[in-house]
């Protein structure tokens, strides 16, 4: 199933990109609140995949608008991304069974 | 993909429509527990895309009833957005790949 | 799109009844986390549409149970149900532009 | 809809693994917080299924990087296992209907 026109390497491209954005984005924002950044990209993947356990959130107007862009854009990127993952084990499966 | 006869556009308003609900009503319903609308915004946003941090939840029943009409009617036509959103990156690259 | 062999009435009907299962379990298992039915059926929605606050969580084997029983069964049904409401909304704008 | 190209048991046995790597994972790793194996357990179903009350999460970097693999792997894998409860529901209820 091709849910859009990118391939494998594009998506997962936009996803490192989002991802990038989000984790030194918020460090660099609120840095109280997001102390390292690995504290950073915990946060920005428990968002993007919409798993929110609340041990980390943004505070302030920026950090909170920083989430909404990670909403809007790295939801849909990295649910695309767990997609392909699926698809693609999906596969090698098909061709291993094919192959013998 | 077309999941739904709406455009953009449409996808669009509705998002906005959906998120206004939220945002004034909860300041209206739990002044409290959301002190300003942009508590609402947040609120909102983070229900929308099923985030849900925990930072900010209704407590009364008024509130938690316009929670769950976000629940029904919220998160479809933003889960949409965000789908429509990858749609048009996906377009966009591919109308830069073969405009060149 | 139709996802499943289900029409609207079916999945309504499945999602009253996965609800139901959820908000009276989950106050019959763990009284006092859930001392009334409105804050079972509050988790019980806040869990099928994976928002999940965390104002509200089963701490009992049990009443876990449930919960991963209403992960399995009730996410996708009202997932479903989501979808069509998004797919009623559409249809019916689509109506209304054909018909003036 | 055959979102991929497995097939039920395929995606059940799939979702075992992934499930037991995290709930004896996370024990493993971080003993203090997931006490038990069943805490361990429920854990991961709140992961892969992204509701995420957020009772209980990872606080080291491996713990956490356990989490990042059960998104990147769980989350799509128990997707389409929900799914597919959701599409046999559907056949059955057709079956049953033309059987009669
Ligand atoms: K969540
Ligand atoms: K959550």
């Amino acid at each position: 199933k091709s849910v859009t026109g990118f391939n494998f390497l594009a998506i997962a491209l936009a996803s490192v990109l989002v991802v990038l954005v989000g984790t030194i984005g918020i460090h660099l924002i609120e840095r109280n609140n997001f102390p390292s950044l690995f504290d950073g990209f915990w946060w920005t993947m428990t968002t993007v995949t919409t798993v929110g356990y609340g041990d980390f959130y943004p505070e302030t107007i920026p950090g909170r608008l920083l989430g909404i862009f990670l909403f809007l854009f790295g939801i849909g990127v990295i649910g695309v991304l767990i997609g392909k993952i699926v698809d693609g084990a999906s596969a090698y499966k098909r061709m291993q069974r094919e192959g013998k």
